[in-house]
C-alpha cells in the first residue's frame, strides 16, 4: 500500500539527466517518490523554452529554471555518485550547496563504495605522503582524509549529519539503480514524520 | 595608490587550499583584495579546533565553519579551474550554490581555457555523437554543448551573467596564477561601484 500523499516536492538532483535513458530514469524516481509518499521534480521536467536563444543564453535559462524548481521544493535528493573523475558532478555540488543555504534538508546517495582517499590511491600515479603525513595526488594536490565519501563541504551538506547512502552497484548502472535513492526516501519520510514505523 | 578599504568581504573559493603552498597562495590573494578595497576571507583562516574530534565530526565541523564564512561575507570569488577531471572542484561549486541562494554576487575565474566539450574531446575515449545530434562521452553521458566552461550551473551561478574571467595559464601555475582573480576583483569594485573608473 502506497504512503498516502503529502504534497512534499523532492528535487532529484543527479548527473542521470545525462544518460541516454534519462527520462526512463527520472520516471522511476518520481514513481518511487510518490510510492513513499512525495512528490518528485526532475530538472529535466522544466518546461522552459530554449528554441532560438544562443547557447550561453539558453543555458542561463535552464539554471535559472533549475535553481527555481530549488526554491519551489521541500527537499532535495542528490545522486553523488562520482562523475568523470574521483568525485560527484559539479552541477549536482552547486544544487545541493543552493538547497542548503535555503535551509532545505539534502539527502544523498552514491552508488560507488570507499573513500575519496581510497579512489585517488587507485588513480594512475596513486597518492604520495608528505613530510606534515598529509596525502596529496600525483599533482601534489592535498587529499582530504576524513574517511568521507567525497569533498567535505558535500559530507556537511547532509541533513543531520545522515550518511550519505551507499550502495555498490555494477560499473554499467551506477548512474542508474534506484536502491540508494530509495534508502533516501525512507530518511526522508522519517525526517517529516510520516514514515511507517509503528 | 591601493583603493580605499571598503569592508566589503569577499569569501575566496578554490582548491588551491590543497596545495602545498596554499597559505601563501591564501595571503597573495588576501592582499590582493585589500589593493582592490576589499577584504579577503580564506577557508584556510577559520580558527576552529579539530584537535579531539574523530575524522567524520572534524569534517563535519570545519563544513559548517566554511558555511558560516561564506554567509557573513559580502561576495565569493571562485577558482573554477578544472580539478581532477574536465570540471571544476565539487566543493567549490557546492560554496557558490551555497552563496548564489544568499543572493551573494559570485565572479569566478578559471586557469585553463577551452570549453566542457572541448575537454572532454581530449579526455581518452573522446567524445560520440547520438542520432540526436548530442554530444556523449565514452561512458554514453551526454555532454552540455553550451559553448560553456563547464557545467551550466557554474555559468547560471556567475554575477550579471559576467563571464568567466579565463587565463590560459601553464600547467604548473594553474591553481596559484592570480590573473584572473585579479580580473575578478575589478568586476567586483565595479559591481559595488567602486572601481576608478573616471
Amino acid at each position: 500500500m502506497p504512503t498516502k500523499p503529502t504534497g512534499l516536492r523532492v528535487y532529484l538532483a543527479g548527473p542521470e539527466v545525462f544518460l541516454l535513458n534519462a527520462e526512463e530514469v527520472a520516471r522511476a524516481k518520481i514513481a518511487a517518490c510518490a510510492a513513499h509518499g512525495f512528490v518528485g521534480i526532475s530538472p529535466s521536467d522544466n518546461d522552459i523554452d530554449i528554441s532560438g536563444y544562443a547557447k550561453h543564453e539558453a543555458a542561463l535559462r535552464i539554471a535559472a529554471a533549475n535553481e527555481e524548481m530549488i526554491r519551489r521544493c521541500d527537499l532535495v535528493i542528490a545522486n553523488l555518485t562520482p562523475f568523470r573523475g574521483p568525485s560527484a558532478d559539479v552541477g549536482t555540488a552547486y544544487e545541493i550547496g543552493f538547497a542548503r543555504s535555503l535551509a532545505r534538508p539534502v539527502f544523498a546517495y552514491t552508488n560507488l563504495a570507499g573513500t575519496l582517499l581510497e579512489r585517488m590511491r587507485e588513480t594512475p600515479g596513486g597518492v604520495n605522503e608528505r613530510a606534515s603525513g598529509r596525502w596529496e595526488d600525483r599533482e601534489r594536490m592535498a587529499i582530504e582524509d576524513f574517511d568521507g565519501f567525497d569533498n567535505l563541504m558535500l559530507i556537511g551538506a547532509l541533513e543531520g549529519g545522515a550518511p550519505v547512502q551507499v550502495r555498490d552497484v555494477s560499473h554499467d548502472q551506477r548512474f542508474s539503480d534506484l536502491r540508494g535513492f530509495e534508502a533516501c526516501l525512507i530518511l526522508a519520510a522519517r525526517r517529516f514524520g510520516f514514515d511507517k514505523r509503528p
